[in-house]
């Protein structure tokens, strides 16, 4: 798709309306006429993550990106007004493994084109939260009435795109056979403090056979820019885990007795970080709901 | 050094005499002459495999090599008739992991070039032993009187080579803090049996912390030619290992409560699975006794 077909979609956005929606949801979520909507897609039918965020972009898509453009990266967001950014940025450069950056916004500019073809953060995830002073106010399906001119987005990796490459290495992964959000708990592992951001490691854990987690090892060390190398394996004790059957977000998963629980560093980890500060103003994608890149995992690989 | 004195070295060593050998002991375990020896080190000070190898064959080197020429591979040898020699070689393809080859003789040729310069595998290692029909008949400090035109000489890389990245990676090994040798255990892993050649895997183990066992699979999977990353982690019931504590072969050594053992293949096992059929002749290194090559441990990184 070229620029000018681009403007054209802005446009058809920014004039559309539907009666259909809910109380509160902004122009921005409408949805384009369908032939125009698929017009455009079709000419660039190899760009899946430009498909996915014109869906959102338009309405189509308001719930989980889980399974949409299998093979390309997807991203948290986290959007700070500048005056804490800096903070957020230096927290995240000394905690990568948790925090593993994609990308950073120049402030008041929602466009991201490091991660693809017209990212506009404003409109491109399916959903968002909008949190003031630390508390959940709202989850609207774009944030282009929220935007100010002082704010930052930053885009970290998730672990949709090492558990891709676990998948294609032929390792089960158990939360994706039980259809459960991947178990995750708050640890006693500290992260390295930054200004105002500091607190624990949340982790997230896939239960492997021993041979599998060997091979769980080298396939996401391969991967750091979206956590990397399990942070620990078996001894959830050991991490201040006291129930593995307790998670403190997701749901509990079985462990089989030849299993041992793996833990990854996980993308919660800054978000609980930034919450526990309640910064007066606050924006990030809705639990599940990513942002999703025109980058594929594959190119992610560091070897 | 070149190849006019190590000719002039071989010249004396088939000449020299001394009277303190034991009894059996052949022509080619006597010492040169001091300053000869010295000089002939002198010239080549940077190759210290080849000083490691000078060492055994005048006979100064009659022990372990653990520590001998730090950064050089060390190999395992193995030396079978040919008649036998080519299931060997598929069982060796067959189960790489345990059976890393690092080079294979021409059939009678007691030179292995690719592992260094002047190697003669005749006099080359510190101490051997002699098997008949499955039995140690003798641990000689050459096989120059044992060589045969049918023989053929396999090196198999061994666990100092890994076990030194993971030194230089910073993560300790429990069996070198207690001057023990590594504990070795049969398993229930069945290697893929070639010709007369079947048997279980041997594993060597190492206890470690849960953060250090990541960045032991990370290490190790760089060095797929000296045993790789793990074969298992925790659980040694799984593998068939009833108590931890009783090594089948090595010494048992402390696993403290924040660690867990991790197993590597070892390759103890084409030793065992070679002396279970009872080959009419075999020749191997004594235990801790290896091949000092020129290769560096670091060269063999795959990536």
């Amino acid at each position: 798709m070229d620029a000018s077909s681009v403007s054209y979609l802005r446009i058809l956005m920014d004039v559309a309306s539907d009666s259909h929606l809910p109380e509160g949801a902004s122009m921005n979520d409408l949805s384009l006429p369908k032939a125009v909507s698929q017009a455009a897609l079709s000419a660039q039918t190899i760009n899946l993550g430009h498909q996915a965020r014109l869906r959102s972009r338009n309405g189509e898509a308001r719930g989980h990106t889980a399974g949409v453009a299998p093979g390309n990266v997807q991203g948290n967001l986290m959007v700070l007004p500048k005056d804490l950014a800096s903070d957020f940025l230096l927290f995240c450069q000394r905690n990568p493994r948790p925090c593993p950056i994609l990308a950073v916004s120049e402030p008041g500019n929602p466009m991201l084109p490091s991660l693809g073809e017209d990212v506009d953060i404003r409109y491109d995830i399916p959903r968002y939260r909008v949190y003031k002073d630390g508390v959940l106010v709202d989850e609207p399906y774009d944030i282009a009435s929220q935007w100010r001119d002082d704010l930052v987005s930053f885009v970290l990796g998730c672990s949709f795109s090492f558990e891709q490459a676990l998948v294609e290495a032929g390792i089960p992964l158990r939360h994706i056979e039980e259809q459960r959000t991947v178990p995750m708990y708050r640890t006693n592992i500290a992260t390295t403090p930054a200004g105002v951001f500091h607190g624990p490691m949340v982790v997230s854990m896939r239960p492997m056979r021993p041979a599998d987690i060997v091979r769980a090892v080298q396939v996401t060390s391969r991967f750091p820019s979206v956590h990397g190398a399990p942070v620990h394996i078996g001894m959830p004790h050991l991490i201040g885990i006291q129930d593995i059957n307790k998670p403190d977000f997701g749901e509990s998963i079985t462990i089989h007795d030849d299993e041992m629980p793996v833990f990854w560093a996980c993308g919660v980890t800054p978000q609980s970080v930034a919450m526990a500060m309640k910064p007066a103003f606050c924006l990030t994608h809705a639990p599940g709901s990513m942002l999703v890149t025109d980058l594929t995992n594959n190119s992610l690989a560091s070897f």
